[in-house]
């Protein structure tokens, strides 16, 4: 009996099926039927890597909404993009599955893929599709450019920088208890509005990309915080070999979690250093820069405050409205 | 009270001292202090990449010794850049630890890496690090480099081209049986050179960049065999377009695998082209390039068998000595 050349099946009928359609913009993703994808950068270009897996349980709860999976693996990689003033291009998708996925979950996910990439402005070119015990995971490693030798660095931020971020703080810790029906300071909040901006802050996190032009013009150092200020702020001082000071008053926080933070007390603003998922910007930026910075912020559509300034040695403070330095609860999210 | 900047724990502690040394010769990786790691093709060349996770319990055992878990992590990517004929420049690692790994494991994992990454001529450029429930796990993206549009392709075989594969098959699958202590054709080995060789080729694949020049210059179509030859062809030819003819009697084995054959029946050499965990190397190589492509690949050290070709239509036929064809038992691994 001839072997008939066998029909895709398995994993090769999911990437047929659920992701090739989302190479299709990209000759060299070679329609994900090569081992491997070709990316050059623009001339005059390098190209600024970044890999980060999600798992079921820690990052995302497995029956979130595909879509929503989905968003949250690129928008998390991708926000690594944005705090370097690179552009998007391309990404790598591994995603391993406890069991076969269900035909309708798949093509929500390909579906939420498919506005995320549009929404980033990238292209899925290779990846992995495969089966193992465990979690649902993925392994997403996205790749941008930026001009040869303008990656905006973590550690190149000076004493007497001043610090930004974009955005506002703490949303996504709050709405990550929402999610989990747990009982906090959230759960003090009534209104629905605010509930649904908690909720989606934590699914839906929004990478600055707007910042581009005023961190590769403006700013000498940046990072996305997206374990919580107080330690992201901490890595960006000892690669900068240099120390900061925060004016606790000055932290960008949004109307529901100010609610949450008068059904709860004062004490949640100083949480808020130490919680995770913002996927907002920090920035430090050169006393003379600083207006140029603002207004390129502003024309990118993203809300910058400034939060406090950099200093000699390598102390990180915290200071209330009255001048007292505030020990952090906790200095952010550690895996370990 | 002041907050002292906190020294590097967790996570921190375990990249400073496991991976940060393995950076060092990369300048944009940044020390693995940044968010993102920069790089940039030669002029004229473009970048190959690939990612490819590895879990514990799938692709490799919890106990094996540390120093091959690296090994393997960086190998079986490297492997597809090999089939590209592309040059290996730098990788990503996401670690993820069901624990904090202990120092003792965490330094022979680094010393591992630290002599694949010699071995194979790359560079540690960044990645993650974080502790998740489920098996030990390693997402693997690897960079290459080849000149521009260069990129030897699965699907542009044609028609008439001859098939080669390198190295030996099936003897990987024997040594997983050896590893995980089965009873099955390799039980009946009883030479331990043989085993040792059979687990060492479970355990250290070897990616096959001696056929860089070989592929580059002299081959249409090239893929590395990952999955079993059968299932591996299949793809080939699903994306050249075409069938293809494999001559059971040609296909190379090892002096251990002979033995375990002995040992079991002739039906072992019908299964290897079933069974995974070969990363040799299939060509497709148009006849007038024949000559030269066995020279290259002889110059590269690296041994060539000629297996059968490809032909019109769709079908993969295996075919015995005699002339009849053979169903073969498993068509290779699948995921789902």
């Amino acid at each position: 009996m001839p072997d008939k050349q066998a029909p895709p099946a398995g994993e090769e009928q999911i990437i047929v099926s659920a992701f090739a359609p989302l190479a299709a913009g990209w000759p060299g993703a070679f329609n994900l039927q090569d081992d491997c994808a070709s990316i050059i950068p623009a001339p005059g270009h390098e190209l600024i890597v970044k890999t980060d897996p999600l798992r079921a349980g820690v990052h995302f709860f497995a029956d979130d909404a595909p879509e929503d999976i989905a968003w949250k693996a690129l928008a998390v990689n991708v926000s690594d993009l944005a705090a370097k003033a690179a552009r998007p291009l391309a990404y790598l998708l591994a995603a391993s599955f406890p069991e076969r996925p269900e035909p309708d979950w798949l093509r929500r996910f390909s579906t939420g893929l498919a506005v995320a990439q549009l929404t980033f402005g990238m292209t899925l070119i290779g990846g992995d599709t495969d089966r193992a015990a465990g979690p649902l995971s993925f392994a997403v490693t996205v790749f941008g450019e930026t001009p040869v030798g303008r990656m905006v660095r973590r550690g190149a931020g000076q004493p007497g920088d001043l610090l930004y971020v974009s955005g506002t703080l703490g949303d996504a810790a709050l709405g990550l208890d929402v999610r989990a029906g747990k009982v906090g300071p959230a759960s003090g909040v009534t209104d629905a509005v605010h509930n649904e901006h908690l909720l989606r802050r934590y699914l839906r996190p929004q990478p600055r990309l707007g910042l581009k032009s005023a961190l590769r013009n403006f700013a000498r150092a940046a990072m996305d915080v997206s374990d919580g200020l107080g330690k992201d702020l901490g890595r960006m001082c000892r690669a900068s070999e240099c120390g900061a000071e925060v004016e606790i008053a000055e932290l960008p926080v949004s109307p529901a979690f100010a609610a949450a933070r008068v059904a709860a007390d004062d004490s949640l603003l100083l949480q808020l250093a130490g919680s995770g998922d913002d996927y907002e910007i920090l920035a430090a930026v050169s006393a003379e820069n600083a207006g140029n910075f603002e207004a390129a912020a502003r024309a990118g559509n993203v809300e910058v405050r400034r939060i406090g300034h950099l200093r000699p040695g390598n102390e990180v403070r915290f200071v209330a409205p009255g001048g007292s330095r505030v020990t952090i609860p906790s200095l952010g999210y550690d895996h370990f």
